[in-house]
């Protein structure tokens, strides 16, 4: 039976696993210190044992010390192999230097991650420049794919689709979403300007008329993608669409925004939000 | 000219120290996107040059990774040595597993830093078990001492002090400054019960009526020390005592608790507070 240690705030992630059969939670207490300095312990027995970390690391910042001190610790205790399951994985998008003297943090983050842990277990990473993430870990990374589990909450809880992909570089997977659904799909055209600005430009509609559209995207850091859609859809007689993210990265005032413009937004419980509505737990157990 | 380079909320620091003759400051942009993850950019010339990365660790864990990508991005950019002037160095106290399974932060936190930067300098850090910084950390560390300019304040700001320090193990160290200043000194017997109880007991200050008590202790993080060292004080007659210490870490209420019961509360600027009255820079310039 594997052991699964939740960092705080990911407890509800691990007991999900665990009811799906993918190990025993154990428990791993932290706390701040008056000065703002970490505290770690674990209390559970990991002599001889694979222990999986589980942190989501949507808030990477705040969450890579105290990881790299549970990681730490758990090799002293005793446990032969300590690996990190992250349902959503953190640092990938700064993965050039746009502009003069800019950090790579996606590199960084990898060398310093991969020196903590011996190996990955992620959800969609958001890679764009990298083909995988072992052009950017050293140690083994096992990537899961939420699509199917998109796919059979689409087709459970929306009559007549017509799904949406944010880009071309999504077609593929947008595709294999829509195909599962038994759905028609189309992709937009973005450009982006900016943390914050993008516009969008929707293919020709007229075949899909009458069709709930189903926007699907794997992050929605600001929100402005979805909700330049949903208002270039609007434009075109569509009602307001659903939206489908796999990862509530939701930064700031995002959710209150894109509420104004969408219709139902769901996500994934990678990131503890009030839109998950998909558990990721089954994709950690395997069939 | 030796270039420092300021992490976000630094800068004062940085300017301070290029005033002694420290250096030229340079320009580092670091700011969060809406997903929480840092941005860092070096806008300074930088290649051949030693680098001095300014920042002080009193909220490690949120600066961790923003110095880890400041420093990768220096070398990068073709900096020949990455060093980092840290006043105040966190992450020393847990030096032990007090209670079975704690993870023991100094170790990993000191092997982290130093796959980073090539070199600290850091002033008074607060050890415990450990000898020197080289028993904890791999790379070289320069110590520096704010004792002298402890006494200098006193000396200038308080007439007929009487220097107080915290426990037997400081004892060397409040001779010095009780020695610069002209002064008698004495220190407390003390015991800690967790993270904010403690218990201190007085030597017999008969001797020493009608002079002004002033407390000197490395960090104030709860403040519990000074607190029970001022009510003890009350108990034998002496006015509310000065308190003079090196880094203002001070958690949460730890300073609205302490001017309850204390007189003058004053720092060092290792860490910026509005007690900081004794300015460092001197003795990163040296003589």
């Amino acid at each position: 039976m594997r052991l699964l240690l939740p960092l705080p705030g990911n407890e509800g992630f691990a007991d999900r696993l665990a009811r799906a059969g993918g190990g025993a939670v154990g428990a791993l207490r932290s706390r701040q210190f008056p000065d703002g300095e970490s505290y770690v312990r674990i209390e559970a027995d990991v002599v001889g044992r694979i222990v999986d970390l589980v942190c989501t690391l949507a808030q990477p910042d705040a969450a890579f010390l105290r990881l790299a001190f549970a990681a730490d610790a758990l090799r002293d205790l005793g446990a032969t192999q300590v690996n990190l399951i992250a349902p959503y994985l953190g640092y990938l998008r700064q993965d050039a230097r746009f502009l003069p003297g800019e950090a790579i943090t996606s590199r960084t983050f990898a060398r310093l991650l991969g020196g903590v842990v011996d190996r990955i277990v992620t959800v969609d990473p958001h890679l764009h420049r990298y083909r995988a993430l072992e052009s950017l870990y050293a140690i083994p990374c096992q990537t899961l794919h939420a699509a199917p589990l998109l796919a059979d909450w689409i087709k459970g809880e929306v009559p007549a689709p017509l799904i949406i992909g944010p880009d071309s570089e999504s077609r593929q997977w947008v595709a294999a979403v829509a195909d599962r659904v038994g759905a028609p799909h189309v992709v937009m055209a973005k450009q982006r300007f900016g943390d914050r600005e993008v516009r969008v430009d929707l293919p020709d509609l007229s075949a899909h008329r009458g069709r709930q559209a189903v926007l699907i995207d794997d992050i929605a850091a600001s929100g402005r993608t979805l909700a330049a859609a949903a208002k270039a859809l609007a434009l075109r007689g569509f009602v307001s669409p659903v939206c489908v993210v796999v990862h509530a990265v939701f930064g700031q005032d995002a959710l209150a925004h894109l509420e104004t413009v969408t219709g139902r937004i769901v996500s994934t419980d990678s990131i503890a939000h009030p839109t998950n509505a998909i558990g990721l737990a089954p994709l950690f157990v395997g069939p």
